[in-house]
C-alpha cells in the first residue's frame, strides 16, 4: 500500500515514521523543503495512481487544511480517498466532505490522540465518514494505533464530523483532568506535612484509583524539576477546550470542570485580572478596605479609606 | 438611655456617633487614648449600674473577641446583657452565650452590614438570641439600622448564633455579587466595541434588572479612575467567605458561584500559581508544546520539545 | 413626535404605555387584531411622513427580528431611524445595519433592561449607533428612561452592536447575581438555627452591602410563599447567558460565575444527569460503592458490588 | 512475619488475603464471626509476642477508629506498632499517635487507594510516620502494593498525617478526574452525531492523552450497560471531598475543578433545588417569565405574569 502525507510537523513527521515502519509506502509533502520527500503537492498526487490515491491532510485547523482541502479538489480524482487528521473543527467537517463528494472523492476525519509519544505507543484513533472509506484506509489506522486489540485505540464514532467531534471532547476531558491533578499538586506542595510530593505522586502511578498517563508524566516532570522552578505558570489552550464548553453550552450540558479548567488558563495568561480589580475596588469604597496601589509588590501594608463625604447617588 | 461600646475603630466609632445621634448615651472604650471615652473597661462597666447595663462589642473577631468577652464575664452582673456586633464566627456565639449565662447575663450576636456608609445610611441588623433580650437592645438597634421600616434592615434571626449565621452568608452572597459585576465589567472593558464603560454601568443603576447599592460603588469607583488604573489586582478575603463555603460543604448545599468567587479571590492574591505551572509542565510533556521559561515575560517565542527517546515508566 | 413601534407583547404593550403617557404619539402593529392600533405594517408607515420616520422594533430575536427589519428596509425611506430594541444578539446588528445604510436609513440598536416593571419605574437604556440618529431619537428614550438623571438610566455605549452587547453583558451579569442570592437563601434555608428566612432577606433591604431590586424581589416572592413551595426548581434561559459565556470564551476572559450560574440551570432542567450516571457507575467500579438503581426514590438500601472476578483491561 | 489485621470488610477481607498471599501470618479480628480468625481484640494481641507486634487497623474512619485505638492502647506494649490503615482525616493521626507515643507505642498512617481491585492489581500506598516504624512494616507494604519497582506504588510521604493527607489528596483528584470524564460523557451522549459512544471511550483506552484506569472502569460499565439505563444519577461523597475542599481553604489554594465536582455530587442528590426554586421566583418577579408549578412534570406550558399592579419597596 502507498499513501500520501500532506504536512510533516511534529505530529506529520512521526506519523510517516510509524506508517512506514508498518511497511506502508509514504510519499510526504510539507513546504518545508527539508522534511519533503516531494516538491510539490501535485507532484504527491501524481505518484500514486488516479482513483486508488489515498491522502492523509496533517496540517494546522482551519484556513490552511481549508486551502489544502480546495486544492486536493482540484487535484484528485473519483475514487480517491482523503482524511483530515488535523485538529479541525468538526463542524468544518461537512463542508469539506461535500466539496469533495461532488468530484467522487471519498472524505474521512480523525481525531489523531497521543502527542509526541505516539511514534512509541501509537496513536488513539476516533473516526467519522462512510464504512467504505473507513475500511479502505484501514491499514493506515492499523499502522497508526497502538498495538494490541484494534478496539482500544481505534474507533469508527459515527459519520463525517464525529471524529473530529469526538477528539474535541478528549481534549475537553483533558482540560479537565489536568487541572484536577495540578490543583492536587498545589495542595501536595502547599503543605509542609508532605516532604515527598514527587514520591508521593509517583507512589500514585500504579495500583491506585487516579493512576494514568498523564499522572506518569507529571511524575516524570517533577522527576526534571522538583518544585517546577524553570517554568511559568502560563498556560496556552489549543482552542479545543473551548469548542468544547461552546458544545456544552449549545447543547445545555452542564460543563463545570471543563470550564473551570478553561478559565483557569485564560486566567494564568493575564498580566493583572480587570475583574479582580473591579473587586478590589469595590471592597475600598464599601469598606475601606485595603488595597494595594498598582505597581507595589508584598504585602499591603496601608489603608486608603473611601471618601467618607462623598455618597453614591441613592446612598 | 445608655450603653457601653467596646471597640471604636473604623467601624465602631462611627457606629458611636449614629448611636449618640439618636439621642442615646454612649461610653466607648478602645485600647487607643486618642479615641476612648474612658481609661479602661471596668471604667466603662462602672459607668451604668449593674443589672441595666448594655454593652456592645465591636471587636475583631477571634482571640480579641474571646478576651473581651471573657473580661465582661468577670466584670458585668446578673441582669446585664452583652452584643457581640463584630464578625464572629456563629459557632463562638453559643460558648459565649454559656459563659455569660452562667453568671446571668444575657447574650446577642448581631451581624451588622453597611461598612463606612452605615454612619449615614444606617447599618442591616441581623440578630439572634431570645426575645426578652432583644427587646432591652431594641432602641439601639432601632438608632443603628436604617430609617423606614423596621423590617427592612433589621430582622430577629433566631436563637443565638443566628444573626453571625445570617451575616456570614451576606457576606457569602456578597462576594458572589461583586464578582458577577467583575466579570461583567471584564467583558466591556475587553471589547473595542463598547466605547463608554464608565456610562454603561451607570446606565444600569435604574431601571434595571441589575441595579443595586454594589453596583453604585463600582459606577462611583470607575468615576474616580477610569480602567482603575490606580488599583491592583489583588483581594484580600476576610474570612467569612470562607466559612461560608465551609458551610456550605458542611450541609451539603452545592454552591458554585460563591466558591467560584472565594477562588478568584485566592488566585488573585498568587504571585505564580503552582497548579498553572503543573499543567503547563503536563502540556510540555505529552505534547513538547511551548512554555514560557519561569522569569520570562511577553509571549512565548520558543518551543521546547520534550526529550523524545525518553518515556514515562509505562509508555 | 410620533413614533411606530412593531410588537405589542409583553415589553411592547408597556413601552408604548410609557411613551405615550410622555407625550409622543405612538402608532403600534402587531401581528395580534386585539392590541395592534393598525392592520399592517405599510400601514405603519404611510401613517409617518417620509424621511421623519422613526419605527422602534420590539420582537423576539434571530429570524423575526430578521424578517421586520428586512420589511422595513423594502418600506421605509431615506432618512427614516430603525431602533431594534430587542434581545438580539450584538452580531446581528451591523448586519440589520448595513442593509438599512444601504436604503439611506439609520439604525440603533438599543438593549432595554427593567421587564415588567419598566411601566412604572422606567426602563434602563443601552444604545449602540450613531450619534445623529441617538439625538433623533432622544426624545423616546427619555420617555422610556427612569426620572431623574439621564447618565443613570441611558447611555450611548458605542457603534452599532455597542447597546445589544451591553445588555448582553447586563444579563450574564444577572445569572450571577441571581444564583448568588439562590445559593444564600439555600444556606439559610438548609440551616435550623435560622428562624425566619424571609425575615432576614428582607432585613437586607436597606443599609446593608447586599442591598438590591433583585433582593427586593426574591423577599417578594417569598412573602407571597415563604419556602417557595408553589414553584418548581426548573429554570429557563433566554440564550443571553449562553451568548455572554460564549463571549467570554472567544475574549479569553475568566468567567466562573457567570457560567457557574448558567450550568445551574442547565442541570435544573435535566430529569436525570448523565454524567451524574456516569460517576455513580465508576464509583460501582473501583469501590463497590452503593448505587441507586434508576427509578427508585429515598436513600440508598444496598451495595450492588463490582463482579470480583472480572478485571479491566489494563488491571 | 505475623501481623494483626484489624477490620474485615471489603477492603480488608481482601488485604487479609493478598497479605497471605506473599506469606506473611495474618491474624485477622472483626466483630462479625464469619470472617473472624480470633474471637476478640484481646485474642488479637495475644496471638503475637510483646514488642514485636504489628497491628493494622482498618476501619471506618471517625468514632470506630477511635475506639480501636483507644483499644489497642490499652492493650500493646512497648516496641508494638499500630499502622491505621482506613481513610481517617489528617488531622486526626497525631492524637492518636501521641496517646500510643505514651506507651512506647509506633503509629503509621497510611493512606490505601485500589479499591475491591486492589486483591489483584495491588493497593498504592501512602504513609506516614516515623522512618524506623516505617521500615518494621515494610514486608507488610511490599505485600500489599502492587508488583514492580517500590517506588511506583509506595511512599513515605513524610510525619505522622503525611499518609491520610496525601490520601485526602488522591481522593480530591479523583472527584476531578471521574467528573471530568463524566462530562465528556455526557457531551459525546448528547450528540446524535456520535452513534458509538461505549466505542469512542474504548478507543481512548490506549495511546490518547486521556488514557487511564478510571476511564478502562468506565468502558467496562458501558459495556455492561449501554447508555447506563439500569443506575440512577445519585452520587455520594464519602468525605474526603470535602475534607479536601476544606483544606483548600484553608490554604487559601484555588480548587475549581475539584469543588465543582464536590458540588455536582451535592446536587445530584438534591430531590429538588432550593436554590434553583428561589432563581425560578426571580425570574417571575422580575420578568414574568414561565415558571413550572412544582410537582408538574414535562414542558412548560404557560405563564404566569407577575401582578402586575404590586411593586416591591423601593420600585
Amino acid at each position: 500500500m502507498k499513501i500520501g502525507l500532506v504536512g510533516l510537523g511534529k505530529m506529520g513527521a512521526n506519523m510517516r515514521e510509524r506508517i512506514r515502519g508498518a511497511g506502508i509506502e509514504v510519499v510526504g509533502f510539507d513546504r518545508n523543503p527539508d522534511v519533503t520527500d516531494v516538491p510539490s503537492l501535485e507532484a504527491l498526487v501524481e505518484s500514486m495512481p488516479a482513483g486508488e490515491r489515498v491522502v492523509w491532510v496533517m496540517v494546522p485547523s482551519g484556513e490552511i487544511t481549508d486551502g489544502v482541502i480546495n486544492d486536493l479538489a482540484g487535484l484528485l480524482a473519483e475514487g480517491d480517498v482523503v482524511i483530515d487528521g488535523g485538529n479541525s473543527y468538526y463542524q468544518d467537517d461537512e463542508p469539506h466532505a461535500a466539496l469533495l463528494r461532488e468530484r467522487g472523492i471519498g472524505f474521512l476525519d480523525a481525531g489523531v490522540s497521543g502527542g509526541v509519544w505516539g511514534l512509541k505507543n501509537g496513536y488513539g484513533l476516533m473516526v467519522g465518514g462512510d464504512a467504505a472509506s473507513v475500511e479502505r484506509v484501514m491499514p493506515v489506522f492499523d499502522a497508526l494505533r497502538p498495538e494490541g486489540e484494534r478496539a482500544d485505540g481505534f474507533v469508527h464514532a459515527g459519520k463525517v464530523g464525529a471524529g473530529h467531534y469526538a477528539k474535541m471532547v478528549h481534549n475537553g476531558i483533558e482540560y479537565g483532568l489536568m487541572q484536577a491533578y495540578a490543583e492536587g499538586y498545589e495542595l501536595l506542595a502547599a503543605k509542609d506535612l508532605v516532604t515527598d510530593v514527587h514520591g508521593t505522586m509517583q507512589a500514585w502511578t500504579k495500583g491506585t484509583v487516579v493512576r494514568s498517563w498523564l499522572l506518569e508524566l507529571l511524575v516524570r516532570a517533577l522527576q526534571e524539576d522538583p518544585g517546577l522552578a524553570a517554568i511559568d505558570d502560563w498556560v496556552e489552550d489549543s482552542g479545543e477546550g473551548r469548542w468544547t464548553v461552546d458544545e456544552a453550552i449549545d447543547l445545555a450540558v452542564p460543563a463545570p470542570v471543563i470550564s473551570a479548567a478553561l478559565f483557569a488558563r485564560f486566567a494564568s495568561r493575564q498580566g493583572e485580572s480587570p475583574a479582580m480589580k473591579a473587586v478590589a475596588a469595590l471592597r475600598q469604597q464599601f469598606g475601606g478596605h485595603a488595597v494595594k496601589p498598582a505597581g507595589t509588590t508584598g504585602p499591603v501594608t496601608s489603608t486608603t479609606p473611601a471618601a467618607g463625604a462623598a455618597v453614591p447617588p441613592s446612598a
